[in-house]
């Protein structure tokens, strides 16, 4: 339980294209906004882990677009730690808007220090891969 | 041949993230114009292709990153149309800076009407499929 | 009164650049928001309009930025009409946190056609600039 | 002439909105871009300062919006200092399509430590106002 979470998203006016659709671009950066926010429900900020050289770089992405969101839909995505190594989490993701799924994705996510090297997730960070 | 096309990008400022690094969804974004350049080069204009009623809409994709962009960085984008169905078109992709990888990946894209149904795509761009 | 409209509006971890400020760049987003808000608030949709011919272009914007804003703050945007002419109307904005002014702004907008040549502005629209 | 600077700028495809303009707020960007390379036309490297804890924020901006720009055209915008004091730069813009004027615009930007306090402009910087 404790590695799912979901959170609700407005879709705005600058984020869809010609055709009036959410640009599928911005599903990534709604899955950004799905990762941030499950850290801050176990009382971790992003901003703290950058300002200690704690950073995430995503390696990989894949996502399914299943159907279309518009202007101003409310979504609901939900964001879920699929599985975590010393230095590499993989979560997957379902974008919802009512009971539609608008897509699903998966990203993994490596550690990096200031130098971008890859370096340990910190222990803070430790444990929350057991789903 | 016909089917692999290579442009130019050069990273601006509003695309990279607080580590200085090409946002990992602006990779989709340069994708897309990959795409459209691999049109232009077949002497077809999106934007001519959406009055007449033809949207492509993204169905599926698939990064993985290599090794990052940085500001000001110029980078290469060769785009191949890897297969072709009546209704949807398969593309991959290798970002490259010099001759280091920073990302490859891969599309599917269908056809759809103003009505966002599936349609057929146009004749004036089959036969591109045949690699 | 009903010249005016409130919005809350948070920051996303996207639309901040790499102090984790509010990209100065956005605030026009955000009044754009409003605008479309403001018209809601009379029950007419920005995505109607569109689809009957009915374009707003932005012919002059003014920013001042008083504070920064910063990722998850919660803001609240005020859109005011200042002014309708038959083709134009101003609105005037400011864009608080808590109780600290963030920034405030006008623009004008001009009412096109399909063609982008002006036009007057629907009688639907007419009546709410005597603020 | 040395407070001047011109570069050229491709309009990309995501910067256009659902009439196929260029987004007003996209100017904003276009205009940092010039900033930033009329200071690489001195030798100077933004990321360079950053690291150093010379930072720039926007503190006012003004754009009027002449003509509108399209997808893939190429325009040119000059970037000029207009003023300097101690801690603020004043710039000038003209971003043209050819010869025709797609807008024109001012910014005033203060510089600010890593702690966002206003701090003295590094000498470095001196000295480039007097137009």
């Amino acid at each position: 339980m404790f590695n799912t979470h979901t959170i609700p998203i407005r879709v705005r006016y600058t984020e869809v294209d010609s055709m009036g659709y959410l640009h599928h671009s911005r599903h990534l950066q709604y899955f950004e906004m799905g990762r941030i926010e499950l850290l801050r429900a176990h009382g971790i900020s992003y901003a703290d882990l950058e300002r200690e050289g704690v950073f995430f770089v995503v390696v990989k992405v894949a996502v399914n677009y299943k159907a279309p969101a518009r202007y101003d839909d409310e979504l609901t995505l939900t964001t879920k730690i699929a599985r975590q190594t010393p230095v590499r989490i993989d979560h997957t993701y379902e974008l919802l808007k009512g009971k539609t799924l608008v897509a699903d994705g998966s990203t993994t996510i490596a550690c990096v220090g200031r130098d971008g090297q890859l370096r340990a997730i910190p222990e803070l960070l430790q444990g929350h891969g057991e789903s």
